[in-house]
Formats: structure tokens, C-alpha cells, sequence
């Protein structure tokens, strides 16, 4: 142990200990009491036996580890419980990769020990394997289907290439994992393995581990394949909890779970399968960072083994549930959550973020033990078996659905945690109170407040012209103004919560400049790592909490949670011009498309060694009608406008009866946002303004049932959902207009 | 040989023979008579003779290939001759390249014999070189320079890097060759390294040579390093001829000779040196495709020892000039060239092209042997030393200037050619005449006239959104209308017609579908790699012969020239507007750089391991006088207008005084475009249209003196070549303005 690390912990006991006094009656005091009980040697200590073995659900580490959270959680005085169901969840018993022709080769298999990296030679770990593959023994012929997305099938087919009874060779990026293996299935495919490409995960990005933090050779992500676009969760209790007695689907009847065998590959490995393939040459944009021509194969010379063989027996979930009940309106609730199992030890994903929501439920406690009680009640949650697929959240929330429609405030969720950039994403009401709060949370390595850097940071960029930042983006940044949030798809917790339930959510991580993304979902994700590459001493860890406590307390104490509708209607007002822009952008293209039909110029390869059929007949894209939702979103702007300048003037000063109105008026008004008939084909999805993409995955669809639907030619459902949005969003407005009306009275 | 090959051998000989009937009366049948001389067979013979041995300036080959020529042209009735010059042209008596430190290994030396490339064992190649570097023998630490433009060095700056007392790495690409030792050179590097990088030319582009036609790991590109934008050709007698008795600079007084010493290299060698560097990592844009992380160096710890020792005496170039004499015009010269020295055995480059050359002179010559005279004179060039930066051209011009000035109407250059698209670049005024002869020529390959086949490619390559077509360029190809042809810069031996003397100048050549480009300047540009991947049975060095010998016939048996100037006035007047935005960009970036200053926000390094120092101070883009440019623009734009139409509607029906008068005021039209005091810094480069970029190279710069200005912050200089430039423009409208009035007469 360094000397600066015993120091730490030193004077955190001595801040703890200052911070027991007298309840802080403002704010700010509290906010202050919050920093001064955060530390960074608590999580780093807390980090270091919580990733020191393995953790995936299932393993008897992470049981321990939420054994640990809950006991802590006791003594930092919350009401907290394990709160237990039991999902499917299928480990490998048996795995084997194998080139077969034109020379055998053993591929795949655990990741090598790394000198310098303690864990890495552990016990207990898992081979690598994605979780909901079909199992299965195949051997076949290897097509490479560059990132396995819907237009690398169209650019397969106009090359005359297929992968019917072949397994398909996907690179990881361009879209979630799980979309991968999904579309090689129903294409065909009698396999599937996708591998990290250096291009976009490896050598590229920096010095490979141990050198450096980027992603070693011979390391492999792991992660879900679940289909989760349809839903997340445990696939046997889709809609319900995964509780004792809860009628399961056969597994062969669950629609999540894939057919076909899938395994992930290191880039070691897959160099082994790429130099080898022939066929024609893979279209420029293919090319990924080996050393080698990339050709597409699928020409009988490459074949491949592949055989998984899975325990597929329910696994207890853990779930540790914790409050601080609310004094004022126990009722309301701010939930807050962070995952603890992982892949293998998981140092960055997730307990970083994990250690992190420690440090804030420290803090509270210390709060609540000077006599402060919140407002609202504060419901903190560390989640099990996100890994899977959202299996621990999407149980809870589905269980206490009825309890959550008539109690949840606000879902705040973090996840895995690094160096850099505040990042946020979420519900956009909320936009302001994260900028707020991103103005007052200083950086750690600049000293400036987190907003101001982020700010700097996109600025940069652009001034090296190397940012790829949005034009809407770059200019609030440039006025120094708010910080404009994405939209929350999906990949962590908060996906049940906002789209199941129409829970306002956020979701708040800092990073950039961390080199996790080298060791995601591998063994390698350690704390070795994550000290040295991403983040050293745990100075964001401290921000985060910093951040994420500043977030449940304002929200937890206001009058009336400082939310801003404005910032809403204007983003959904941009969701919708995007969404006319890509109607006139597919009319302009297919006008194009029969241009060159009709004259034959697609004959004409770009790359003149593959043979290019036409693409295939598609239906041309009508005018959808818009004008219902073009008025919604109208309606939209002027309620939120008068909404936020009616309480402007007179919020602070409501009498305590309107008050209440007023809160429960709002408490729920995003649950409006939902169609309970759900999106087209999912109606899991309940939520017509925030959705993960049917064909992006973790990447959000905005306005998803009538964007989707443009998207995919499914013109008839365009019309439909542009009506069902449009009437969620009247309803949104019209409980505004109430909303305004009571603090007028 | 093959059957085919042995058939089309006979078959050219009977249409050969049936040309030998009548003289043709109608330009139709001078181009059918053509077509029926032009022999495929005919090329790949002479190509197979002529690309057997090394080619480079001074060798034997090279001479007897000079010779061949010379006979074939004299056999075909033409007045030829061999006119020589004595030029410096250095060659390597010794090179040495080793990596010294963190350990020894040799690098460099000649390119190993392929297997199925039997030239590649040939005798009599000079190892890989530079022309014009400055010999020396230094060892020094490297530093890896990206590109080695000037956007490097800024960005090296903001790192803390430089290149004093170092050797610079830079890979090829980005910008001409020459300017990366240049560059380096002035920034303190004592020698300079360049490789080809397999991200711009290697496996990334294709399977590599034998297997493919791309760069090979051991195949090294050699060049001509000789300070180009200053001058080309000789660099001791700049502006007037290397003939024997001419007045020659010291070799140490003559500017465009580097003073550091330079090798190529290849890529293989160059990873050896690149994975040890250490030092910052590069930034993202700076990663080629080798399977490494780049790394900027300069940290003392990767040494290399560089050592080069030329012979630098004179060395004969012999070029072939060829006349027919014009029957009508004979002091109307249409001049029409193809190099035939080579860096090595030079296949690709340049005598496919010059094979095509040469059928054209075997057609012609038939054709006068039918008793047919050209209007016109017609000169035929086949020049020497081209590669070491235009010599033979360049000294040809220089010494004949006052002939060329009175007589040149216009010439038409080819170099190396491939399978694939129509190119054509030069004077704007000849746009349409290339446009209408690009109807009349098939695609060898499609069947389809190469103009469609082109305006096809460009918007495949729109639809499948991979091409970086100009929007202007894409709506030209969708109306079907003429191609828009791009400006020259420099890199073939059109320059000193084109910009020291005015000589309007067109360059051809298909290409785009081969992958010469992976042997460009190896030993590989071979036969065996050309008749294989570049243009098998050159059937594209056919259609080069169709399309230059239309464009010649046409030119040369006119009535007038066929030219349109409105396409002239048109594409400077699209030029202004650009350097109009350039300055617009300018003060954009100028205040956001400010704005970045101001806050700090530069400190912010988007790589965090680099340190990241503000951008050196630059003076602001203040608004140029363009007001006189706009009004020289406008003012071409009527008379080019008002000129047009009326030839198109009297220029038929002139009568022959008329006709004279108006041919004697178009010939030398474009002579108008210089000043004689010549660009700013480069007073040989006198066209104030079009011009080699200062620090693009080969790439052009079109109105240059106001362009280049604002680019490099010289403010004085563009306004005051604004000037220049509109009284050259005003000239040239004034002429036009003459012309109507000829016509009117």
C-alpha cells in the first residue's frame, strides 16, 4: 500500500467523522457534507476485493459482493434487503473453435495470463462465450459479413454472396452485438462468431495491454445476445418476475434466445480465419486494421468448427434494494441504481460505478445520521445480472410495476466509470438540472467545472477537426449554455424503467480519455487496468458520486423537482425534423435508385473483380402524414413554453395544497409518453418517444414507431404511430396546460 | 504466344494494309481509318520489347527504346528526329539505410525477385532512390511525420516534437512526394525517410502483388524529389535549354536540389522501425494500416543510420520529335507527347501510354501514305527523363519558347494508362471537344461510349455512397451532359507547355480499374504485372489511341479549333467563387481559433497523454480586394458568351480571309493568362489560372497567385495578384471581344 493511499483514508474517516454534526439545513451544507464524505480511497479500496474474482451471475464472488453491499448499506443506516429472483441463464460447459480447412487450427479458449495484471492468472473464470446463442456443433464454410448489419447483407447480395448453411464472421461495432448473430440466423446462417477487429478495438486505439491499455490480441469481449430489441430481461417471464412459482416459456418457446450456435473471437484468432478466405474482395468501407486483404470467402476453401454446449438451469439474481424513506412525500420516489455483476471481475464494468453509488449511499447515511431526512423517499439499487440482459432490473421493475407506475419520480442510472468527460443522457426535461449540476461538480484533473470542460473538450474537437460532434451540439457548447443530452436507448439498467414504464430516467458516467474500451467484457477489465489506465486513484469515481448525489438530492429535496419542459418540447421538436428530413432524404434516394436502374449504371462495379447485381426491388417512400404529429409537437412547445414561465413566476411561492397538486400532476406525467399496445412487433416497448433501435440495438430510435417505420418501408405503420405519437404527446400537453392551470389558481 | 495474340497480329496487319486505299474526305472516315489501324496486338508487342530492360535515364534500354522509336516513326513517313539535351540527372553509387538503435538491422537495398514476374530478375536496375536529394551520411533519432505536409508540423508543434537534428519518417500520400523532404529539410531534419504506407497503398487496396496487383511488402517507390513548385526541369540551367555549351548554375547554387539526404523505402522496412518508436502517440488521423500503434518518436531512443552518394554528371536525354507538316497551316503546331524514360522497366509508367502514342503515329503516318495532309502541323514527342521532373519536356520547351510561342495552338499529353474510366484534365476551353469525342469512343470493356461509362462510374459510386465526387461533377454526370475536366497541376511534361509558356494543355488517360498504382515506380511495373492486372491485351491502350488521335485529327484538320469558352468563363468563375469561401472559412476558423485561445479550451488535449500547446500566433484573414476579380469574371463571362454565339451562328459559313484573321487572334488566346513576373516566390510559373500548388505539388492551384496567398496568410500578395490576375482575365475577354468582332466583320 503507497503511502498516499493510507493518507486518503485516513483523513475520509476524519471527514466522515466532522461530517456527523448537526443536520445541514440548507442545499448547499448538504451538498458540501456530500463532498466531504465522498472518497476516492474508499473506492478504490472497495473496487480492489470486489473485482478480485470473478463476479458473473452465478459465481460465488458476486453473491459475496452484494452480501458486502447490503452489509454495508445496514451500517450506513438504510432499510435494505436482498431482494432475489431466480432467471435463466445459460453458462458454457463445453466450447471448441476450430479452422478446419485449408488447415486445421485450435482456436479460441480463455485468455492467456498478463504479466503485471493480478487477476488475469485467478481461478473460476468462464471461457469466453455470449449468453442466449442456440448451442449446437457445426462445421462450415465462413462467409465475412463485415459488422453483420442489414446493408452489409444488401452489399453481400449484390456480390452474389450468401450465408445459407455458412457461418457468419462478424466484426464487433456498427451496431449491438446481439442484432450480429440475429440477422446471420435468419439469413441462414449455421453459425455465428463475432471478433474484435484492431480497426476499431485494438492497436489502433493506442499500446496494447500491458503496454498500454488498448485491447491485447488474444482478449475477448463477451456479452449478451439476448434479442433484446424485442425485450430485455429474463427470455422465460417476459412482462412479469422471475419469481418462485412465475409460469416459464419452454426455452425453445422464448423468442429472445437465438437458434444457432455463436462464439465471440480475439483478433489473434481471427486473423487465422481472415488471411485464409477468398472469394471476392470486401468493399473499402470492410476493410478493417489486420495486416492483411479482406475478402468476403463463402467460396468453399475456409471452413470452420464451432460447438457451444451451455448449462441452461435458472441462476439466482441478487438484487440489493435499499431507502431512506421520505419525510414529506414517502411516496414519491427517486430510485437510483448500478449493476455489480460482471462478465468476469469487472474493475470498470461495472464496479466502477458501483463503488462509486457506495460512496453516495456512505454520504446519505452520514446525512440521515445528523437527523436529515430527505423530502422524498431515496431508493438505491444494485442490480444483478444486467450482463445477460437487464435480467435483475427488468425482474424488479416488472414485479413492482403497479408500485413503480404510482411511486417513481425519477430512475438515475450509472454504470461502468472512467476518466474525462461528463457524459448524460436521458429523460430532457431533466437537461437543465444536469447542467446545473455540472456547473457546480469541478474536474478533478483540470479544476474546472465538469459542464465547462465538457464544453472545451467538443470545442477542441472541432477546432481540430477531428470531432464528430452535432452541429446543435457544438453550438449550445460554444454559447457555454446547457449541455444537450442524447437519447437513452439501451445497455444498462435504465431500459425498463423508461421504456417499459415511461419512467423518467438518466443515465451519467464520466469518460473519454479511459482505455476501457480495450478491456470490455474481458478478463483483462482488472483492477491493474482500471488503476493504471483508467481511472488512477479513482478521482472520477469521486466526481461521479460528487455528480450523482448532487442529482438524488436536489431532486429528492425541491419544493417541486426542478424539471424544464421547454427543453423537452424543443428536443422532440428536432426528433421530428429529423424524422422529415430522412422521408426527404429516402425520396431523393430512391428517385435515384430507379435513375440508375433504368439505365444500368449499378451493372458497373465500383470494384470491378465482383460481380454487382441490382439491389432488390423496395417500395418507394410516400409522403407519411406528418401534419397530426406536427401539430402535437406544436401544441407541445407552446404548453411547455407557458408551463415553465407560469412557474417561473410564481413556483417558489405556491401555497402547500397547490403544491401538492402540483407534484402529482407531474409526478407521472412522462408515464403519458407510453402506448400500452406498444411498438410495432415489440410491444414490450411501451415508450413512442425513446426506444433502442430495432436495428441499431444499444443506439436510440427517437419518435421510434413512426422513424422506425420510414426507416424499414413500413409505410402503413408510419401513418399509424405518427397518430399514436401524436396523441401521447397531446396528452403530455394537456397535462401541462392542468399543470399550468393549478399554479395559476 | 498465344493464339489470340498471334491472330489480332495478323489481323492488324490486313486493316493496316486496307487502310492503304484512298485519302478519306470526310473527318468520319479519317476516324473510321483510324480505328482500323490502331492495334491492341501492336501495343503489347512493342510494350513486351520495350519493358524489358531498365529504362532510366542514361541506361542503354532506354537509348536503344529512344532509337526504336525514332525508326518506327521514320517507317511510318513521318519527319523525325532524336534532339538531345544534357541534363544533371544523379544516380545512386551507394545507399545505405539501418535501424541502430534499440538494435541493428539492415534495412533497404533492392526489391527481390518476384516469382511469375520475369523481369523482376533482370540485370541493370538502380537500387531504390530519390532523385535530387542532397547525399550525406547522418544517424539520428526518427521522428514519424505523418504526411509530412504542413498541417503536420503545426500539429508536431502542438505536441512538443520536432525534427531538428532528426531523421523524418513520412509516409507517401497526402501530397506530392518532393514537399516531404522539402519540409523537413526546413524544419531541421538532417535526413528523411519515405515509405509506402499498406493504408494508402498496399494490402488495405488488394491482395498484393503476385497474388493481387497491390503493393508488395518489399516493393519500394521511388521518385524525383527535385523542388518542383520552384521549377522543373534541369535544375542548373532553369529557363532556357540543357543544350551543350549552355551556361550552368554550381550544383550547390541551383535551388530545387535538397541539401539533406532522402531514401524510399518500403513498408516492410518501415515497420521495423516504426514499432520501436516511442514518444507521444499519434493522433488518430496520422494511423496507417500497419499493424502497430503509431507512435511520433523523437524520444531518442529509435536511431537510424540514412547514407547516400550519388554520381552527378550529365546525362544524355534523348527525346524523339516527329512532324507531319500541315497542308494548310503549317506554322499552326498541335503538339502531342508521352514520355518514354522510366524509373525502372516502367510498363504502366509511362510506356503503356507510349505505345498508344505510337499507334496513333502508325495510324496517322497510314493515313498520309493515302495522300491526306493535315491542316495543321502535327509534332509527335516522345520525351526523355521526364521521371526526374520533366526534363526532357521542360528543356525542349525552354529552348525552343519563341517557335512554340508563335506556333503552338495547343498540347496534348498522355503518361501511363489502365483499364477503367475516361480522365481528362487541362485547358476548360477544349472541355466540349474532349466531351463529343468521348461519345464517339466505346468502352472496350462495357461497350457503352467512355462518356457514359464515366458519368455511369461517378454515380455508382454517388449511389453506393463511396465516391468523393464534386457535387458539380455529379449533377454534370446525372444530365448526361460533358464531363467537367479538372485543372493541371503538375507531375507529367504537360507543365511547361501549360504554365511557363500558355500553351493550352490537355493530359488523358484511362484508369481507376487497374492497380498499377500498387508497382507505381518499382521494379513490378512490369509486363507481366500490367498485361495481368492493368490493362490485359491493352484493350484501354486501343481506346487511348482512338480518343487522343480524334482529338488530334480534329484539332488539326479544323476549320477553326473547335473551342467553347463559356466553358472557360464558367470554371474560373467557379474557381473565384471557391477562393471567395476559402477566405470566408478562413476568418471562420481564425475567430473560433481566437474564441479557443481566449478560454483555454486548446490546453485540452483530445489525446490526454500528449501535452498540447496553443498554435503558433498567426495574423488574422482580413476581406481581400476580390471586387477587381469579380468584375474581370463577369467581364469573360459576356464575352465568352457573346464570342460563342457567334461562331456558333456565322463560324461555319467564315470567308477565308475572315477565317485566317480570326484563327491568328484564338491560337495564342491562352498565352493571355500569364505575367510574366510569374507567381510570388516561383517567377518560372506564369499562369495566373492554373499552377502545381506550392504545397499540394502535383496537385493544381487553380488562380493561384490570389489562392495560394490567402492559404499561406500573404495578404499583400493576394490582393495584389487580384489584380493581376483580373488584367490578365481583362486580356483575355478583350481578345474574345476581338475575335466577335472578326466574326461580325
Amino acid at each position: 500500500m503507497k503511502p498516499h493511499f493510507a493518507l486518503a483514508l485516513v483523513s475520509s474517516v476524519a471527514l466522515a467523522t466532522a461530517a456527523i454534526a448537526a443536520p445541514p439545513a440548507t442545499q448547499a451544507a448538504r451538498e458540501a457534507a456530500l463532498d466531504a464524505s465522498v472518497s476516492a480511497a474508499d473506492q478504490q479500496a472497495w473496487l480492489k476485493s470486489m473485482s478480485s474474482a470473478p463476479n458473473h451471475v452465478g459465481s460465488p464472488h458476486n453473491k459475496a459482493n452484494a452480501e458486502f453491499i447490503l452489509a454495508q448499506f445496514k451500517a450506513w443506516g438504510w432499510d435494505a434487503a436482498i431482494e432475489q429472483f431466480d432467471v435463466l441463464y445459460p453458462t458454457p460447459i463445453a466450447t471448441a473453435v476450430e479452422l478446419v480447412t485449408p488447415r486445421r487450427a485450435t482456436l479460441g479458449g480463455q485468455e492467456p495470463p498478463i504479466e503485471g495484471d493480478a487477476t488475469s492468472s485467478a481461478a473460476g473464470m468462464l471461457p469466453p462465450y455470449v449468453a442466449f446463442q442456440g448451442d449446437g456443433d457445426v462445421t462450415a464454410d465462413v462467409v465475412y459479413v463485415n459488422y453483420g448489419l442489414p446493408a452489409d447483407y444488401l452489399a453481400l447480395a449484390r456480390r452474389g454472396v450468401d450465408v445459407k448453411g455458412k457461418i457468419a464472421l462478424a466484426r464487433y461495432g456498427g451496431g449491438w452485438r446481439g442484432l450480429k448473430p440475429k440477422l446471420a440466423q435468419e439469413h441462414g446462417a449455421v453459425g455465428c462468431i463475432i471478433y474484435s477487429d484492431p480497426a476499431d478495438d485494438g492497436y489502433k486505439q493506442g499500446d496494447t495491454y500491458p503496454r498500454g491499455g488498448a485491447r491485447p490480441a488474444n482478449a475477448v469481449q463477451r456479452g449478451s445476445v439476448a434479442d433484446m430489441p424485442t425485450y430485455p430481461g429474463d427470455p422465460l417471464t417476459p412482462g412479469y418476475g422471475a419469481v418462485p412459482g412465475a409460469k416459464r416459456l419452454a426455452r425453445a418457446d422464448a423468442p429472445t434466445i437465438l437458434k444457432i450456435p455463436v462464439l465471440p473471437m480475439s483478433y489473434a484468432d481471427a486473423t487465422q480465419i481472415l488471411s485464409s478466405l477468398g472469394g471476392p474482395k470486401a468493399p473499402a468501407t470492410w476493410i478493417g486494421a489486420l495486416p492483411l486483404t479482406y475478402h468476403l470467402g463463402g467460396d468453399g476453401k475456409t471452413s470452420v468448427r464451432l460447438m457451444v454446449k451451455s448449462d441452461w438451469s435458472l441462476k439466482p439474481a441478487y438484487n440489493v434494494i435499499a431507502r431512506l424513506k421520505g419525510a414529506k412525500y414517502p411516496d414519491q420516489w427517486v430510485v437510483r441504481g448500478n449493476h455489480h455483476d460482471a462478465w468476469v471481475f469487472g474493475a470498470m464494468d461495472p464496479l466502477s460505478g458501483n463503488v462509486a453509488m457506495l460512496s453516495e449511499a456512505k454520504a446519505l447515511g452520514a446525512l440521515a445520521k445528523t437527523g436529515w431526512r430527505p423530502a422524498r423517499t431515496i431508493v438505491y439499487a444494485s442490480w444483478d445480472a444486467e450482463e445477460p440482459m437487464l435480467l435483475g432490473s427488468t425482474e424488479w421493475v416488472e414485479h413492482h410495476t403497479a408500485e413503480l407506475r404510482a411511486k417513481a419520480v425519477i430512475y438515475i442510472n450509472t454504470d461502468g466509470n472512467g476518466r474525462g468527460f461528463l457524459s448524460a443522457e436521458g429523460s430532457h426535461s431533466w437537461q437543465h438540472l444536469v447542467s446545473e449540476v455540472g456547473r457546480d461538480v469541478r474536474d478533478p484533473q483540470t479544476g474546472v467545472p465538469v459542464l465547462k470542460r465538457l464544453q472545451s473538450g467538443l470545442l477542441a474537437e472541432a477546432y481540430d477537426g477531428i470531432g464528430r460532434t452535432e452541429p446543435a451540439q457544438l453550438a449550445a457548447a460554444e454559447k457555454g449554455g446547457d449541455l444537450l443530452m442524447g437519447p437513452l436507448g439501451s445497455g444498462s439498467d435504465y431500459s425498463p424503467f423508461l421504456q417499459h414504464l415511461g419512467i423518467a430516467s438518466l443515465n451519467i458516467a464520466y469518460g473519454g480519455e479511459d482505455e476501457s474500451g480495450g478491456v470490455y467484457h474481458s478478463i483483462y477489465d482488472s483492477y491493474d487496468h482500471f488503476t493504471k489506465f483508467d481511472d488512477p486513484r479513482l478521482a472520477y469515481g469521486a466526481a461521479l458520486s460528487k455528480t450523482v448525489g448532487r442529482l438524488v438530492l436536489r431532486i429528492a429535496d425541491a419544493d417541486t423537482p426542478p424539471v424544464r419542459f421547454g427543453d423537452f418540447a424543443d428536443t422532440v421538436a428536432r426528433y421530428l425534423s429529423e424524422v422529415r428530413q430522412l422521408g426527404d432524404d429516402r425520396r431523393a434516394k430512391d428517385a435515384k435508385r430507379r435513375t440508375l436502374a433504368d439505365d444500368g449504371a449499378f451493372k458497373l462495379a465500383t470494384d470491378p473483380l465482383a460481380p454487382v447485381a441490382p439491389p432488390a426491388e423496395e417500395p418507394a417512400t410516400p409522403y407519411v402524414e406528418l401534419a397530426v404529429l406536427e401539430n402535437a409537437v406544436a401544441r407541445l412547445g407552446a404548453s411547455a413554453k407557458a408551463y415553465d414561465a407560469a412557474y417561473a413566476a410564481h413556483g417558489r411561492t405556491l401555497a402547500p395544497a397547490t403544491r401538492v397538486q402540483l407534484n402529482t400532476a407531474l409526478r407521472d406525467i412522462d408515464q403519458l409518453l407510453l402506448d400500452n399496445r406498444g411498438l410495432p412487433g415489440r410491444p414490450w416497448y411501451k415508450n413512442l418517444v425513446y426506444a433502442p433501435g430495432r436495428f441499431t440495438g444499444y443506439g436510440a430510435k427517437t419518435l421510434p414507431g413512426v422513424r422506425e417505420a420510414i426507416e424499414e418501408r413500413r409505410f402503413a405503420d408510419a401513418d399509424l404511430y405518427a397518430e399514436r405519437t401524436a396523441k401521447a404527446l397531446d396528452a403530455y400537453a394537456a397535462r401541462l396546460d392542468a399543470a399550468t392551470a393549478i399554479i395559476g389558481r
